[in-house]
């Protein structure tokens, strides 16, 4: 049994604090949102009163923070309150080199820093999520209990030093970007090619069950199908984060070439400026379904 | 207990026999060549003496034969040796329009003509195969505890009238292309981006265990790495068959665009004169593992 801080109680931050509890660990929580405290407070979460409080009952604090300035800000704030061979842990979707740059600054306060890529959408609260890991050797091992209780069973691996795990959560983002097109093509060329009247949500269920393409992703595109087919009043403008720009940008950098994720990427800001095509509804509800993302675009 | 002919005792075929023999049906193979045949021999597979052998002892008959004139020469063999009523079914990659035609060839004769697109590779003789069905209701039932015996559980699914199965099939395998595609670009910047020393093997394998793009192609990367992660030696030249360019050239007729399917098919056949890279050398090998299909581009 640990004792583990969760900073950030959004979806993504309250669901990991319930597998922790679950587990049986300690788990203390905040949010500067009350109402994200009180939907934590209902799971068991114990609610500490500020990020000061936080720090004073967490040797180990896991951030569920979005990516970008305000981790910095969260860093800020944290490192004077924190001692010497504490851990933080980024469970976000940050770019690699600040996660490097944030494991030297907490370094510098001997603090252990470790960079935890998180996948596995809603479902991951009940089956686990898989964990793609950077840092060092020791900070992680001292967290592995938390790891396996968040982790999907075989799903938590230590994959290399400072960066690396939001390094491989940054390549398996854009691996997603383009395998969400790939199937909203298809699906495209199924509902208005020369056999319109086939079931998609048929046609998803029997490619889940023996064929090549199976997929966590097929298994979502039976549901939404199951729903709606039509998807007349959805809009096919897809949303992002960042991570598959960061992917197409670190592709360039280094002279590989990543043809399918960068027109991913150009499907969905073109998705954004004209409400996209029946295959763009398809991955905007897939990414609805597998992460509650909102419709839109947004 | 159905008793049904199998034409054509390649490695498809050949698995196919096996699972209905396995299930207890009676089946009569038959190919032209004669080492096919003793290996089929020895699976328990009852061997005809030729084609009109076979036409004689059963009145379904599964063609496993390549796609192209090779099936219409084998149905002009066929139609004059068989009877109202009785039924062919095509489980290989053929045009949709091609079946469309052969189905109303059949129907002049009183002959029923199925399309069963088959997906699963070398694994579907254990786990069974998805199986994408086009043709009559009555004679789909006809055969159903043949399509029970081959498929993977909920892995049968009639999905059309004449070709639908072979078009399912089609755009099936144009999803296929894609998503090894992006596979292979995500491991080509894992392997030669800002951490050259992530160990492949145990990227995949986590990817596998919760992550969004969890898929039986991540299970298969993992199975490549954990032989060779170099690839050195491994030429990135990547084959293909028909069905990739059949989805393109579909889509380009109905004015929906596929781009990442296109792409894929670009780069295929960019990497059969350049060589290829790191990315397409995964897909070869991703090929390899689940169809055994040979390397080199052939």
């Amino acid at each position: 049994m640990i004792t583990i801080g969760l900073l950030g109680l959004g979806r993504m931050g309250l669901h990991i604090a319930v597998r922790l509890h679950d587990a049986g660990h300690r788990v203390i929580g905040y949010d500067p949102s009350a109402q994200a405290c009180a939907s934590a407070a209902e799971h068991g979460i114990v609610i500490a009163t500020s990020v000061h409080d936080l720090a004073k009952q967490a040797r180990i604090i896991w951030l569920m923070v979005p990516a970008g300035k305000l981790i910095d800000d969260v860093l800020a704030e944290l490192l004077p309150l924190m001692h010497k061979d504490d851990i933080i842990i980024d469970g976000g979707n940050s770019l690699y080199l600040d996660s490097i740059r944030r494991y030297n600054d907490c370094a510098a306060h001997g603090i252990a820093f470790i960079d935890c890529g998180t996948s596995g959408g809603l479902a991951g609260l009940t089956n686990g999520y898989s964990l793609m890991i950077g840092g060092d050797k020791q900070a992680v091992a001292h967290v592995q209990e938390a790891f396996d209780a968040i982790g999907a069973p075989n799903g938590v691996e230590h994959v290399g030093p400072a960066g690396a795990g939001h390094y491989v959560k940054m390549v398996h983002n854009g691996i997603e970007y383009a395998m969400l097109q790939a199937y909203g093509e298809g699906f495209d060329l199924l509902k208005h090619g020369h056999y319109p009247d086939l079931d998609l949500k048929q046609v998803a269920s029997v490619w889940q069950h023996g064929s090549v393409i199976r997929s966590w992703i097929v298994e979502l595109c039976r549901d939404v199908f199951a729903k709606d087919q039509e998807l007349t009043s959805v809009s096919g403008a897809i949303g992002e984060n960042a991570t598959g720009k960061w992917t197409s940008e670190e592709a360039q950098r280094r002279n590989i070439p990543v043809k399918l994720i960068d027109e991913s990427l150009a499907i969905r800001a073109w998705s954004r400026t004209t409400g996209g095509n029946y295959g763009t509804k398809v991955v905007a509800l897939l990414r609805q379904a597998f992460g509650g993302h909102n419709l839109g675009g947004k």
